[in-house]
């Protein structure tokens, strides 16, 4: 599929929506963490997502837009919502991440970008040479791991109450 | 996770806003088959949670609660949604399972089921001996499966456009 930031905001503007519908209502029992798991809670996610906003895509964008002399990246901490989401409920964490990413789009429209501007080039610390149509793919792909992933999760909560069925159900395994 | 009705539900009540929220505005080249691929699209996945709709979930819970001579369930037929679905819209499929869900979930409080009666028996045609809780639990997590399958087929379409990202991208591999 050839890239269009238009289709790339289709996913990136409903996914607020899509993680309200999934978790908005849902019980503690659904969205706290396994006490045997290591594995991340949905709230956890939330907040990754959050952590996201504030510090991964558009501060990316920007520093690859300004071309300064030294285009890499800051390191991205994938563990920092632990900390940062501490004494907050998963209604607040859902609300901030909503309004962080209308937020984001709304400076991705400012932008304007061309053609020619997403093909410069940033330097991610750990994978080398980017560019800004690709940054801008993997904030989507980004986006839709991780609703996988809280599905997933969810799932796992009823793993032994399917029973037998347990066999046709590909997301437990 | 203890099996509880009410919070079953709260999984399965949302699974319209859920689909709606991910695919209500998303233009074909996101929602269509890839030419080259012999998996689902997400047009095909909504057909199919029509069709379960229609004959798997409540249905086979009134063939367990009947408690008839006969308690095998008719197969599921995986692969309806291909003919059923033919000249509908996506939009048209999401109303259709919309409307179907509520009415279902309404069948589902009128059984008023007792802890008793979520123990009594059915057959699966393959899998044998299965009980109610363990039905009521299936269609949750056959919900979180096809979301997963959903968000998983859309990522792929960005494959390719991500670059050197791919390689933290689970999802895509």
């Amino acid at each position: 599929m050839n890239f269009q930031i238009e289709q790339a905001v289709e996913i990136l503007s409903q996914t607020p929506a899509v993680l309200n519908s999934l978790l908005g209502n849902l019980s503690g029992d659904w969205t706290k963490s396994d006490e045997n798991s290591d594995g991340w809670s949905p709230f956890d996610v939330v907040g990754h997502f959050i952590h996201g906003e504030e510090t991964d895509w558009i501060p990316r964008a920007e520093i690859i837009l300004a071309q300064g002399e030294n285009p890499t990246f800051e390191p991205f901490d994938r563990f920092a919502q632990f900390e940062k989401s501490k004494g907050k409920t998963l209604g607040e964490l859902l609300e901030t991440f909503a309004d962080l990413r209308r937020k984001n789009l709304e400076r991705l429209r400012q932008m304007k970008l061309t053609p020619d501007q997403l093909k410069l080039k940033g330097i991610h610390p750990e994978l080398g040479e980017v560019n800004l149509e690709q940054l801008l793919a993997t904030w989507v792909v980004h986006d839709l791991t991780h609703i996988r992933q809280i599905v997933t999760v969810l799932a796992h909560k009823y793993s032994e109450n399917v029973g037998v069925w347990k066999e046709y159900l590909s997301i437990l395994k």
